[in-house]
């Protein structure tokens, strides 16, 4: 709508494609040659097979969406203005907890629990460390195989490298065009120990923290932070002989956040166990996230948390614009080593060399 | 040093004076005249008069800093650059807790004890609200007397308003002033339940929070966020009928912190009880804050801290001012609030909103 002028049937990635598909002849053909002459399809019959639920055209537009190409970048916002009356139609739910935790398992478990239900299914991760993502779950797709398998399910890996906020904008991005894609739950999957749990909390509507029992808090790696965002603790793997640690945990962390004070008393977090491999406490995780989504639609405060959201999204992406491009800026980047020197050894105020480094734009 | 041609002998305010002083003649002259024409002393002035501790001079100069008058405020800039060299020699301090939980009758009882070894206090407060800053503690100086009377203590309250960067930007340059007067334990004060400690936490070695036993979490208000901050909780009012309470608040807490995980388990912070009316307890809190300095100085903490405290400041600065420019853009204040509009609706994405904004600049 704030591009009247925009052509939808506007080639991405043009260069790539001209020729009509001779896949008969191209058998004997340089491979990179090949793939250039890959038939691309235009920004119409993207939003027209994404709104048919076509998943390999799902994917192929959040890829636009990750690319780096500006060119391609830019069809994949376009594909995203032509879906967004589309989206919102999900529940969308973050999960987070350190590696060992037993994500994997759980997101098979919860995630198959969820499709007997007839829902439509997207799991996302976002993991702004590369190393990471390379061993990390969702990068490792036959460690969640049933889910793989299904048809009602689209699994999308984390992009391999970014910026923290880069990889948290596309991951929002790509799961407005799963909603266009009408899948109507979404998991957000993060690795808990970083700051990106901030951003994929700023696009759920529930937030859930999985954890163990006596694994000791530092083991666990848990920033306080990321408890304060928790609507529900979930203490994973408690069967067998841990079953009556899991319930001592659960105890302890209920009177643990009952002490410590809340923003809002009724937004303490309930605590509950479960094991993903033996599929016991999924069902009441399920029904506790469906209660609590149903409770804050009726109230109102579901669609007044999406919009401050969207707010947020906004300034956030402002903010992080404003700061990279002055930060990048060529005689910003020349002298703010030096300043920041002076600043720390305390010769000249953090005032005066901001004050000065402004000078320059 | 980066204003090499900087004068020292700026009149700051010369517009309010030029004559001699002539106070004889004065009795029947318009107070407002005779007010023009108070003398103002020159940069020169104000950095000898600080550097021999003369806490006229230093009132002076600190409400240059915070005045909205530019002329003055680039004179206060002059005086903290001339004092740099002389600033850092301190035990920086933070107090926080809301009212109600007696913070200066805490403050009193502290900072009497602290004069007592032989030191010279100074006490700031940062309040960015400022219809609570009339009724605020260090606004009211009659509550605060035995310090307020003492020859070896500068109290300071905050500014009546101003933003909540702005307030705590002021309040640090400050401190380093107070600094250079001589004052060797500066306690800076919030009000516990804003966004102003990040900002204060940002500028001490220790940061102390008073609590009450059984006031409940939500009376307290103590968001979660600054307990997190804090190196010492102390619980208040730890006296006659209230003792068991405290005793007991102190083990609840003290479980707590050990429950939820911390960034790093050094850094757990203690929990003692005191009674600021009684002064039972005080000097272990005391001694607690020297024990902890002394061995955060040994390890080259101490002085770390405060290196990348510098840094924070200098680059909070730079995104601030960076926020500032833009949004106080005329055709940015014009467009925002229907791009706004457009987002919450979910009209427009947030991205899409973002990137035609920044086209504005």
């Amino acid at each position: 709508m704030e591009n009247p002028d925009q052509n939808n049937k506007n080639k991405p990635g043009k260069d790539t494609s001209s020729s009509s598909q001779k896949d008969g002849l191209e058998t004997s053909i340089n491979p990179r040659y090949r793939r250039q002459k890959r038939y691309s399809p235009d920004i119409e019959e993207y939003v027209e097979g994404i709104s048919s639920g076509n998943r390999t055209m799902l994917s192929q537009a959040i890829t636009l969406i990750e690319n780096s190409n500006p060119d391609h970048r830019e069809s994949g916002q376009k594909i995203l203005e032509e879906c967004m009356g589309a989206t919102g139609n999900s529940l969308r739910i973050g999960i987070t907890g350190v590696p060992g935790v037993g994500k994997s398992t759980f997101i098979e478990s919860f995630g198959t629990h969820i499709l007997e239900e007839g829902h439509r299914l997207a799991v996302l991760a976002v993991d702004p460390s590369s190393s990471r993502s390379k061993g990390s779950i969702l990068g490792d797709k036959t460690r969640m195989q049933t889910l793989a398998n299904h048809p009602d399910t689209f699994i999308r890996p984390s992009p391999a490298s970014g910026a923290l906020g880069g990889v948290a904008h596309t991951t929002r991005e790509s799961m407005l065009l799963c909603e266009a894609a009408g899948f109507d739950i979404i998991l957000i999957e993060t690795i808990g120990v970083g700051q990106s749990e901030t951003a994929v909390h700023s696009m759920v509507d529930f937030f859930l923290l999985l954890m163990l029992a006596g694994a000791g808090d530092e083991l666990q790696g848990i920033k306080r932070g990321i408890m304060e965002m928790a609507d529900l603790i979930a203490i994973n793997k408690s069967d067998q002989e841990n079953i009556h640690a899991a319930k001592k945990a659960r105890i302890e962390y209920e009177n643990a956040l009952s002490i410590l004070a809340r923003d809002s008393p009724a937004r303490k977090p309930s605590v509950l166990t479960c094991s993903a491999t033996e599929g016991t406490g999924i069902s009441e995780i399920w029904n506790k996230i469906k209660r609590s989504a149903e409770q804050s639609k009726e109230s109102s405060r579901f669609s007044a948390r999406r919009s401050e959201q969207a707010s947020w999204w906004m300034h956030e992406t402002l903010n992080r614009q404003l700061k990279d491009r002055f930060y990048n800026h060529p005689e910003v980047r020349n002298k703010i080593k030096d300043f920041e020197r002076k600043v720390k050894r305390g010769e000249v105020s953090p005032f005066r060399a901001a004050e000065e480094l402004l000078k320059i734009i």
